[in-house]
Order: C-alpha cells, then sequence, then structure tokens
C-alpha cells in the first residue's frame, strides 16, 4: 500500500524514493487544476488532493502557488522548447518550418489544453501574467532569440511569436471562420514569409516621407 | 429634478423623452462595468445602478445580458470601425496605415481599456466569445474584406487582424519586453510589410519540395 494518506511534514524515507514519481504527478495534477478552474480557483491543497500527497509535499518541491505555476508552464510548454531546434537549422525556410511547427503543436489537442490554461489565466490575473512573463522571456524567447543574425533579435522573436499567439487567439479561442476551420498547410503558406522575413531580413527602411517622386518618364 | 428614480414598468413618457439620453447612459455603464468586473460578474441589474435607472428600461432598449453586451462591444469598437476606411483609401501603404491606426487605438488609454475588457471576457466566457465573433465577423472583417483586392479576402484580414491582435496581447496584456517598451513607430515599420502582404499580394507558391535544384551554372 504505498499510495496510504502521507502524514504532513517532511517526506519520509519512503517518500524520498518516490521523489520523481510523486513530482511528475503533483506537476500532472496542477497542470490539470489551472487548466480546469483557472489560476485564481486553483489552491496547493487542491492540487495536492488530485495528486493524492499531502500539501507539504506540494511545498517541499516546488514552494509557493507561484512557483507551481511556473513549474506546470514549463512541462506545458516543454514541447514549445523545441522551437530553438526549429530556428537553429539555419535561416533557409525558418518561416515555414516554425509556422508548421507552432500550428502542429496547436493541433495536437493534448498540448493545446496546457496552452490554452496558461493564456486564459495570464489574461485574467496579474501574478499569472508575470510568471508567464518570466518564463517566456528566460527559456523561449532568449533560446529563439539566440539562434537569429538579425538587429535587436529579442525584438524580432517577439513579433514573429505575437502573430502567432494571434493566430492562435483567431483560430482556436475566439474561432473566427474561415481561419478557425483552415487548413494548416494553406495558413503556414501564407504566414511563412512575415515569420521569415522577421527572422532573417535586415531592418526595413522607414517609411518614406509622402512627397511624390517626380516621374521619371514624362 | 429629471433624476428621480423611475418606477418598474414601461418607461413613462419623460422617459421617453429622455431615450437617446438614457440609452447612452446605459452603454457607458454597460462599459464601465464588463470592464471593471469581466462578463460573468456583471448583471443588468448592476448595469441599471450604475446608470440610475430601472432594470426594465436597460431590457427595454436592449433586451439580454448578451445583447447589452454585443452594443457595449459595438461602441466600444466604434474607433475601430474607421478601419474600413483606413483600408479602402487605397492599396498603397495601406499595411503601413493599417499598422499605425491600430497601434494610435491601442496607444489611447480610453479606448484600451474597452478593448482589454472585451478582450479578456472573450478569453474566459464562451457566451463573450459568440458574441464577439458575431460581432467582429458581421461588422469588423467583412467591411475590411469588402475593400480588399487579394484571393479570400476575409481569410486575409483575418491574418492581418491576428498580427495585430498577437501585438496587442505580447505589449498590452503580457507586456514582454522589449515590445512592451518598443516606440509604436518601430513596430510599425517592421510589422507594415506584412500587413501589406496579407491585404495586396496575391497568394505566394506553396513550398517547394525540398529537392535542391540543379545548379544552373556550374
Amino acid at each position: 500500500m504505498t499510495d496510504a494518506p502521507r502524514r504532513r511534514g517532511r517526506p519520509a524515507r519512503k517518500a524520498a524514493e518516490d521523489g520523481p514519481v510523486a513530482r511528475e504527478r503533483i506537476l500532472a495534477a496542477a497542470r490539470a487544476e489551472f487548466a480546469a478552474a483557472g489560476y485564481d480557483r486553483t489552491s496547493v491543497r487542491g492540487i495536492a488532493k488530485a495528486a493524492g500527497v499531502d500539501p507539504a509535499l506540494v511545498h517541499h518541491y516546488f514552494g509557493s502557488k507561484d512557483d507551481v505555476f511556473a513549474a506546470a508552464i514549463e512541462v506545458g510548454f516543454e514541447p514549445a522548447l523545441a522551437v530553438s531546434a526549429v530556428v537553429g537549422a539555419g535561416p533557409e525556410g525558418v518561416g515555414e518550418r516554425l509556422a508548421r511547427f507552432f500550428l502542429g503543436l496547436w493541433e495536437d489537442p493534448a498540448a493545446r489544453g496546457p496552452l490554452l490554461a496558461v493564456i486564459r489565466s495570464a489574461m485574467t490575473n496579474e501574478a499569472a501574467a508575470t510568471v508567464l512573463r518570466g518564463f517566456v522571456l528566460r527559456r523561449l524567447l532568449e533560446r529563439v532569440a539566440a539562434e537569429l543574425d538579425v538587429p535587436d533579435p529579442r525584438f524580432r522573436a517577439e513579433l514573429a511569436a505575437s502573430h502567432m499567439v494571434g493566430i492562435a487567439m483567431l483560430r482556436y479561442v475566439i474561432q473566427v471562420e474561415p481561419l478557425a476551420s483552415a487548413d494548416p498547410e494553406r495558413i503556414v503558406t501564407l504566414v511563412a514569409p512575415a515569420l521569415q522575413r522577421y527572422l532573417t531580413d535586415p531592418d526595413p527602411e522607414p517609411a518614406p516621407d509622402p512627397t511624390p517622386e517626380p516621374d521619371p518618364a514624362p
């Protein structure tokens, strides 16, 4: 009966042996709780109950509710971290590879749920937004920016990310047609050139003054 | 004392005379309530109280809570409807004009609040998402699409919209740096070419097979 309820306090020898397994179980429970109830209505106690462990064990492994949320984000976004490999494979075709990778992630129902949960929480709760901002900055955008050979690579990575986040909003959250039902490859074809430009091209010239140029051939 | 509390029931002669004014006051109250409390926690009764009118008058002018929400969205997005004039002024420079118009809207604190309120409500409440979807489809994207001379203009309008919605998310909601503090004109310069392409260019060729082309000049 290894699943007998634990008592409050420092985890016993058995729990220490179970460490990695219990940690994974807590994380899975946290993802499910945050996804179902949102950040505000999720508690460490509720996560512990869903994982079948004592709340003290949650605190032992993760610390505060924000820390559990950050860890759940990292796990939820784990597949997204492969993006740096996608970008790092070289400039040719990187826009197309990135668009396909990103849409593939969202088309996978197992990944979409946690992504939606995180974005919803960040939209409506400042603490969750701060955690997401920290994670996105520290893990995701920095990795991508490190692979780019453009001016101000972090800004460029954010512009590319903003386009993909917006597509996710309109396609998967608000579900505007025809975007919501469009074939993913159709979206890839249209969006890839914009991403390619952000990730590989020099800065465009600022728009010229609207003074008409002299007509070269009257 | 024209502001004496009204009694329940059909609006009296005085209220009918006050009609347009009372309607505006209810709408302003609805925008403020939805912005402050979100869709779920806003009620027709609360809107009526904030507007200083009987709930029956809210029902008289608008109908259900969804109907008030739709009307509040329309007013909140009223400035955004000018987008069709921005797009309709012709294809040259339309991407730049659109990016500047959109960022100008969000940079205006008076407009940003209602826009954020609508997006937050739609992110977390299916009824609000349905109302926004109906409005966005019917009023905003259709108008823009009608001005475009491209294949599948609605899809193109949505791709441009998705980019701008994503920028709003990262810059104003999650507030990722350096995007959150970037000069708006810098964003316009970078983003304009992507919007221009969606709004004016023919479909790009789908990506070719990754078979290398024969070298034309050995």
